[in-house]
């Protein structure tokens, strides 16, 4: 959503998402993922990138993935296990796949509980990165369920207070559908930004913006400043800040929202927190879906949907700004355009895709 | 948790939780509430004052519960109707009744539905303000539940970029049980601060910070000021800023998060946006309980919570901060302090309380 961290137009190659869709499952399937599994988990990586959701698309985390699978930290064929199981609930084994592969059935097992029971909840340990958790809860959202997902990993995110990182980025997302207007869909880490946001206002050598990080001592820096060196992929000595950035202006509240998806993933997947234990990569999932039809008339609760969002896209905005938008209606504007126009990735990320096509044997991301 | 909030000495009564109970009770039983209600109000609202959460304890809401009573806005002996029930949800009509004493049977109702299918969801349109709705998580949490509540009502709230208020404070809490340590409880407006924190501001004397509310125009107020004149219970021409206070530092992350609240609570209880059509002061609630004993082996992730507990409360600090804490933890420590050494009103406070029970014929409030 901020315009700047779009590629920028000299740097930007163009693909089909058809095209797009191929190469990841190409790459999967060399990697050992079944095919189905690897298109599976292509058709999540792809919608992230047609929603515009660049941080969690194919530039900067497929990589990732492909490095897990070929070192060995990732099962590319795991053999999950239901560790419990009620009408609405359950609990999953991941056997440590990869996420975006994993999260479509566990989703799906969720509605379906949903559709039993009113709502269902399922909750997976053991599994490797989930990418945009928004896909689950929109893949709820289609199926006339408001869905909400959400995933916790690693410890790169500072408590309010404390000079130590202790929680993942940690992201909560929702869907829930409308009649007439783009679906609901919000997704956003609990910390300021997500962690490879530093990536990528890099790439576009975009300052960081006060409240993101703190220094080495955690001390949050509140002014604008060029991304620090020795930041890449990783935050060496620097951590992120729960969102608010300072306890005056709400971090405590941000603090407290990753240890609710915490307790949510993690805990009741009947998993360690990695701040006590970390295992990188490894992750917890949590996907719920309340049946809309469970609990109002569904055409009715469409229809309040679009009264809200309509209201709120019609708010009258403040000085210095076009429009008021809500979480989803750009995604959809995305997804329109890059149907039509492709997919825009920097040439950096052409050049990484040729590179692991050529060393893993599968056919060259084709361009527009 | 801010402790420039609390009462200054020289101005505070202290009264004991027993009489605070009975006082609360004997006034809501004069407004025509049965005595069963009236005395599960009483303890909603005193144990939030034992817990130090001045914000929604009798300070700032009792007054209003009062008036919406007399005043006939709500209906002290409502016939709460079920909508909508599946094995796991149901969808309650509150029939004008107040929250705050209709919140304990829906999140018990919620409980015992967890307890048959591992996960229960109630929601309740048509209610009165609910109090501080983590009351309702811990409720779950004291079952060996992890408890959700939500609740919305009003529009104080600017969507990001918008110049005219939306959504409501939209509040999200969480409660979870650990062994050792005090339980997890998160409780806290999706907007920078909490409505009636500015109305203890001005009481106080305190500045505001920046981030917490916008000029007339929707202009964010990005740095310290007093609280402006005219703003005392309402916000005059002055609106609330969602969590982060601007687009920069993820202001639509608050907005988005107030917005799932929307759904959650609104329009899954098959209600209509206050944004669309405002009722005052009529709100619409949302009570989760997922049953641990579904997902995971109680005394394990009682444990595992005891682990995450103690690393967050042993993070070491940053410059210029005496200890990190988590959610749960000052609340836990206030009401060992609060029930040895009773709860402090303003004396201001107590002079509305000699008011209003002289008013309504029933005993004062007796101090310490």
């Amino acid at each position: 959503m901020l315009e700047r961290f779009h590629v920028p137009r000299e740097q930007e190659v163009r693909v089909t998402d058809a095209a797009l869709r191929q190469t990841i499952t190409d790459l999967f399937v060399a990697c050992g993922v079944p095919t189905e599994d690897a298109a599976t988990g292509a058709e999540v990586l792809t919608m992230t990138d047609l929603r515009g959701v660049e941080t969690h698309g194919v530039s900067n985390m497929l990589r990732a993935y492909v490095d897990w699978f070929r070192g060995g930290q990732l099962n590319p064929n795991p053999k999950q296990s239901i560790v419990k199981e009620t009408p609405g609930t359950a609990t999953i084994d991941g056997d440590r796949g990869l996420g975006v592969i994993q999260g479509t059935a566990a989703m799906q097992m969720a509605i379906d509980k949903a559709r039993d029971v009113g709502v269902g909840v399922v909750t997976m340990r053991n599994s490797g990165h989930l990418g945009a958790v928004g896909h689950f809860s929109m893949q709820a959202a289609q199926q006339d369920m408001v869905g909400i997902c959400l995933t916790a990993m690693s410890v790169l995110v500072l408590p309010t207070f404390g000079a130590v990182p202790r929680l993942g980025t940690n992201p909560i997302s929702i869907a829930a559908p409308a009649n007439s207007e783009p679906f609901l869909l919000y997704d956003a880490a609990t910390s300021t930004i997500a962690g490879n946001k530093i990536a990528l206002a890099r790439r576009v050598r975009a300052d960081m913006e006060p409240g993101w990080i703190a220094d080495p001592d955690g001390t949050p820096i509140m002014e604008e400043r060029p991304v620090p060196e020795g930041i890449m992929y990783g935050l060496g000595a620097y951590n992120l800040l729960p969102l608010g950035g300072t306890r005056e202006q709400g971090s405590h509240k941000g603090y407290g929202l990753g240890l609710m998806v915490e307790v949510l993933t993690t805990l009741l997947a009947g998993g360690i927190p990695s701040m006590v234990e970390e295992k990188p990569p490894l992750a917890s999932h949590h996907f719920a879906a309340y049946n809309i039809a469970a609990f109002d008339d569904v055409e009715h609760f469409k229809d309040s949907m679009d009264r809200m969002l309509q209201t709120l896209a019609e708010t009258p905005p403040a000085p210095g700004h076009e429009r008021v938008i809500y979480p989803g209606l750009p995604e959809a504007e995305s997804e329109v355009d890059r149907r039509a126009n492709g997919i825009p990735l920097h040439r950096e990320v052409i050049d990484w895709f040729n590179r692991t096509t050529d060393e893993l044997g599968v056919s060259r991301l084709e361009t527009m």
